[in-house]
Parts: structure tokens; sequence; C-alpha cells
């Protein structure tokens, strides 16, 4: 069984011949992909990334996984964004949001390098006191200023710790396969290099070592979840929208959008979903966030979250529409007692499995909401484990490079990023911004 | 020194006669206020509780905290929304998002009972395993599904655990004063018992025992909490625009949402704040998020979603503002080292604070967005500490009050929360729900 688009529930919505109507900028938009003829056709690696990947590679990451398991109670994970969000949402998703918390036999992993705050830095250092420490930077060019900043503090930690020589076995650096100033630093270091490909972006690298050597470390089979990626690449390949579920939400997100809807709200009812949402946010947000176009992106975890944004979703702006993400098997069931006494009024739920009091809880909130004019899709996953995380990974990166195309933007390219860098770099007075420096202050005042 | 709103990057969005025009009806929000006299004026508890809180239940939570520290090694405290959100933002702000996997000596706090999801209740109840474990369970009604589920778990952990007797003594009730399903257990058990104030509701109630006993447990200072507060009271009581920030803030909000802006994010440069950013979202959200209004709360935390969110925010859509929380003071700084090498380029840095970079990123990223047509708003908070916290939650809930009279809504109900349940609770097979269940699933297919 696979991943499955419903959309009973757009019919007050969606017209049937709209899709009829956008079929056509699909089959376009699905050509430009497969003839890599459109804009930022030189990153389409992750296309073809669940089967076309360096096996060689591949065993020297779960090597390398092993040696950290077995001389290593904390893994620091530097990298920011794409080299970030993929590997953190595997953990928490395949293992749990409270992996650093429970009992288990692989090492704690934090991620740091992604923020600039010294309270945050601080922290980190305080968890790794008394701790084996290892360390994966993953950067491409290895001067980002946010993991770099990290990697200068945590290199040193480890060479203070364990001398120079040991230090080099435990430093692992995800980067360039030639160039830049951290594939510079490891190959004269000598530590173990995995590689970041050239043709495929941060946003969709969590197939290659950049999420994949944490994953391992962290006991995840990374066999299945490109299993998994592989399935869907076979899946997803036909070039007719009736067939391609993928497409189909493609399609349907820029019907809503071209209808006046601004936000997608991903929704899931799993807590461990949380930093999937924030994986996903990333994908869209930075793919199609260009031109002055784009749905905001933004998620909730539900029924949490119906007791914080519930009301403004049930009742608020009209201005967005759900995806949700229905997880349709727990990994592990929990069933409510019968209480003799029912003072709390739940007996009704004696012996019924949470699982279905959460999916029913979904029933209920998907007829609630589309009754108060909210549209919802439902993106059905069979359950959470390896297999369906990396199909779940390939659908919405296809999804989203299709409806990229879709909204006639490039989806592989991000040049509002550097804006803050700049200005940042000015401020702080790099060598090379002199000019802009004075610009900005007056505008400060 | 105290929280402030900087307006100078707005120039460019918003013409000072704006707020000239809007100020009659920001006047008029206040006397509604003040007076008691509009919508939802049975919930205005909030308003004075800085102040005007029972001092011998303030003794009892310092003294039950102080229990709970000597007895408990892991806390659990049951409770959804607003129940749950403002404890767990002010355990995050003010010690630590690893607070749990930190060395210290007070209890670990697990937050439970706002989710349906199995997977997240196994966890906790592995969490629990070997430890010294008692509960809060915080519920106006003690129905609410979620916390009500979570409760009868753990109150037969502890029965089991320690006996009926001993269980009484670790569990304590945070609840209505006289009425309610968790009222009378509680009495006829001999759980210590809090009150939720009738005049208070769930998002505006951190300021009680709901968001109190869990603090003081973390070892968090109430004293200055509610110190910080009543300064806020203090400091925001004048019905002057122009000498009162949190109404300018409430002004520019609605000025910006009639221009037809529908998204507010909510802005901040420090990890710790990710859980302050969801209870603004609940504040906010549930406040104004009705009759088809409201502007959507959403929030991002840089410099790490500049790498995610940033793209679009610089560039996409332009449906969004800003309001940047500027926390001024570090906890404590870290100081970028010299690297003779200075192989990363960051040199520039060296001896640098990191919170000095911080703030760098911070103004280089308003001056970008701000240039890329995204209006920006600063609130400059000191630092992060007992008082600016009290202080932020009394200026938030009073803008929210003001901003939610100016958008012409009632700020203090959230009718739409209910409709979900009905559904969740006829799809269930709940007692007198009978009627709609068939019309329910014939929509679900």
């Amino acid at each position: 069984m696979a991943m499955k688009l419903n959309t009973r529930y757009l019919k007050s919505f969606v017209n049937e011949h709209e899709l009829k109507a956008i079929e056509p900028q699909v089959l376009a938009a699905h050509r430009t992909l497969t003839e890599k003829s459109g804009l930022g056709n030189d990153y389409l690696g992750w296309t073809t990334l669940p089967k076309d990947y360096d096996r060689e590679e591949f065993s020297r990451i779960k090597a390398a996984a092993r040696k950290i398991q077995s001389d290593t109670d904390l893994l620091l994970v530097i990298g920011i964004g794409g080299s970030y969000l993929g590997a953190r949402a595997a953990l928490e998703l395949l293992r749990s949001p409270y992996y650093n918390n429970l009992k288990k036999d692989t090492p704690d992993i934090y991620f740091v390098g992604n923020s600039i705050s010294p309270d945050y830095l601080n922290t980190v250092l305080a968890l790794c006191e008394g701790r084996r420490v290892s360390v994966n930077i993953i950067s491409k060019s290895g001067t980002t200023t946010e993991p770099a900043l990290a990697f200068r503090v945590f290199r040193e930690l480890l060479e203070q710790r364990y001398g120079k020589e040991e230090a080099r076995g435990r430093i692992y650096a995800t980067t360039d396969k030639a160039r830049g100033t951290l594939k510079e630093l490891s190959d004269r270091e000598g530590y173990e290099t995995f590689v970041i490909p050239d043709d495929v972006g941060g946003r969709y690298s969590v197939l290659t070592a950049v999420g994949l050597l944490p994953m391992a470390v962290a006991g995840i089979d990374i066999d299945a979840v490109m299993g998994g990626a592989a399935a869907a690449m076979d899946d997803l390949a036909v070039g007719d929208l009736c067939k391609n579920d993928c497409y189909k939400y493609a399609a349907y997100r820029n019907i809503l959008y071209r209808k006046g809807k601004q936000i997608e709200l991903l929704v899931s009812y799993e807590p461990a979903f949380t930093m999937m949402n924030e994986w996903f946010k990333q994908l869209f947000g930075e793919s199609e966030g260009k031109d002055q176009k784009g749905l905001f992106p933004a998620s909730v975890v539900f029924s949490t979250d119906l007791h914080s944004m519930g009301q403004f979703i049930q009742e608020g702006s009209r201005c967005m529409f759900e995806t949700v993400v229905d997880i349709q098997n727990s990994t592990k069931d929990f069933f409510v007692k019968d209480d003799p006494e029912n003072l709390d009024g739940l007996n009704f739920l004696s012996n019924q499995n949470m699982s279905v009091v959460n999916h029913k809880a979904m029933q209920g909130t998907i007829l609630a909401h589309t009754e108060g004019g909210v549209p919802n899709m439902v993106l059905e996953v069979p359950g959470i484990n390896e297999h369906e995380f990396g199909y779940m990974v390939y659908f919405f990166e296809k999804a989203c490079a299709i409806s990229g195309y879709l909204l006639a933007v490039n989806p592989f390219n991000q040049p509002g990023v550097e804006s803050y860098k700049k200005n940042m770099f000015a401020l702080l007075g790099k060598p090379g911004y002199e000019d802009q420096r004075a610009e900005l202050e007056a505008k400060l005042g």
C-alpha cells in the first residue's frame, strides 16, 4: 500500500472540470521536469537519487554510523536549512521527538549551527560535558556563518578534549565533492568526508549523506528509506494526472491558490510529525515563495492545536486550505480502560484503541472545517516507518517541483536568502562590504 | 527599562495620519475594556490579576512546588490549549528548551493530555519508568477528552505504583473553584486543588495556578513573574495612544490588516522563544479568528528559519507583516575566538560577542525584508528573565484585547472550538449524539 490523495472533501470547493482544465499545464510541467528543460534544471539530481546513488559511499555512511555508535554518546550535527531539517524530521518521526530523553543503544543527537544564539550554544556545550562527542559538519562551502561559527567552537572542543589526532577521527564532513573551505580542511586534516552532490539543492538533500548519516547513527534503516523513495520514484513517474496522486496534489493546491487561498496548512495528528512540518515548510516555501507569488506554508499538529489555532481555522479569515497527513496506523496502540465510576464520562471509549479515537477526531475535524468553509485534502499514509518516510519525502519533493512549474517559478533557486546575509556582513564590518555599511546604519538610525 | 515598540521600519508602509485616524477607535476600545462594557466582559479577570490574586493560594503553590521538588523526579502536567502552552512557553524561555536534558536540581517536566496520539502516550509512559512521578492535572471541567484520557492513564499508574493513599499526595488538580467532575473527584480523594478563576479564559490563564505551579516546580521565581506583569499593568493603563506602546502595537497590526495583510509573523532570534510563539498564536488566533476575520498568526525563529522561510518572506507573496521580538541581552554571552588560519573567513568576527552578531543579523534582516516589501515592527524586550516574561505576557494579553475590539469581535470567546468535538463524539458513538452519527458517516463515505 502506498501514499494516496483523498480529494473527497474538496467537492464543494473545486469542480470536476477544474482539474480537467489544469491538466494540460500539469502535463507540460511533467514534460519540463522529465526533459530537464525548465528553470533550475541544473538541480534535478534528486529525481533519480533513490536509485542512482553512490553505493560505495552508502556503505561508508553505514560504517561511519557504526563507528559513531561505538565510540560516541552524543553526536552534534552542525548544519542549517536543508542541512538540518530533513535529518531532524526523520529522527523525530522515525524514532521519537523525545529521542534524546529515552533510554536507547544509539547516541544522543543534537543539532547545532542553525542559529546565532549564544544561549543555545552555551546549552549545547553544557550537554556535552562528561559525554563522548563526535561531530558531523554539513556545509557545501564551509563558510555559511551559522554552521561555520559552530564548527569553530566544537572542533576546538574536540581537539582540546581528545588531542588533534583523535579529534580527526571524530569529525565527519558532509560537503562538496571537490571544492570549498570545508573540503580543503577535511582533506588536509584527514576527516572522513561525504558528498553533497552538485545537482541536489539543500532542501532536496535529505536522501543524500546530508540526511542519511545522522539517520543511520540513530539506528534508522537507511536501506528501507531509500527503498521507499525508489518505490515513489516508480509510482509517481507516470505522466497521467488521473493516475498520479502526486501530480493531483500539485494541481489542486494550485487550483486553490488561483482561487485566492493564500495559506496551505499542513495538518497532522502526531506530535512526532512536528519537524516534518518544518521540513515541508522549507521545501515548499523556499521553492515557491518568489516573484511575489506562492502559497504561504504553515502547519498545525492536532488535536493539540485544535485548542489554539482551531478557532481561527473554524471561523476566522477564509484565507487557507488544509492538507491533512493521515497516518493510518500507529506504531504501537494504546487501549482506553474502563472506569467503573465513569466520573469523566469517557466510558463510551472503554476498550477503544486510542488510534481509532485519534482517527475519529481527524474525520470529525475535516467535516467541521469543510463545513466552516476551509477546503481539505487528505494524504493517506499507511504508517510511520522508514519505507513510508522515504516515499513521503519523494512524493513531496516531486509535488513541489511540479507545483513550482505550475506556479511558473524556478522551484530550485533561492535568490532571496542572500539579502539578509549581505546586510549582516556589512553591519558586522566584513571586509568587502564597507560601502554598504554607512548606508545601512543610517537606515537603522 | 521596559518593553518598547519600535515603529521606525514601518514608515514606508504606514503614514503618520493613519495612526491619528485610528486613534478614536483605540480610545473607544480602551473605554470598552476599562468600563467592562464590551463583548466577553465576563472574562476580564486577567486585567487586574497581576495585583489582585489570592495570596494564600500563591503561598500554597510555592509550598506544593517545594514538595514536588523534594519527592519527584518527573512532573507530568496534563492539560491542553491554555492549560498547556503558557507553562511550557515559560519553561522553555526561562529555563531552557532542553530543560529535561540538562542536569539540574528540579524535576523533569513533561506535558501530556494535549493530543490523542498513542505513540506520544506510550513514549511518556516509557519516560516514567524508574522515576518518581507526580501529576498536575489542569482542567476547568475535568471532562475535556484529551486531558481526561491522559488523567485516567496516569492516575492509574500512580495508584498502582504508590498505592491509593500515596498517589493522592502526588496529584495536584488545577480546576474550577466549586463545580465540575475534577473538582468533585479532587474533594473526594483529597487532592490538593488550585483554582482556575471563572473570569479568566484559558488562553489568558498563564498567570494563574494554571501556569504558576509548573513554573514554580521548574524553579522559576513566580513572584518576579507577577511583579513584571504588575509593572506592565501600571505602564499600559494609560488611555493615550502616544504613551501606550501596547495600544500602538494593537493599532498598527489593525492598520496593516485593513490594508490587506493577512498574516502576522511573530519573529524572534532565540530558539528558546519557540513555545512563546505557540502561546502567542493561541492568544491572538483564538481571540481574533472569528466572524470570518482576523490576522492569521504564524511564527518563525531566525536565523534558523531564514534558511527555510526566509526566501518566501523576502520575495514571495506580499501577504504578511513581521512583528520582531528583539531580546536585547542574552542570558550569558559567547565570544568568537580568533583562528590564525581563518579558513572559514570568519575572523572579522574574532573576539566579537555572539549576541552582537545575532543582533546585527536581526537588523540586517529587518532592512532586507522591509526593502522586499514586508512591513516590520519591533518589540524591544530588555532581556530574558522572570520580570520580562511577566511583562510580555501582560503586554500581549492587553494588546490582544484591544486589537480584538478594534477588529470588532469578542476577543474572549471561542465558539468554533466545539465544532470538531461534536463531530468526534458523534463518530465515536457517545451517548446523546446518535442522531448526527449516521449523517456524518454518510459524508465520510
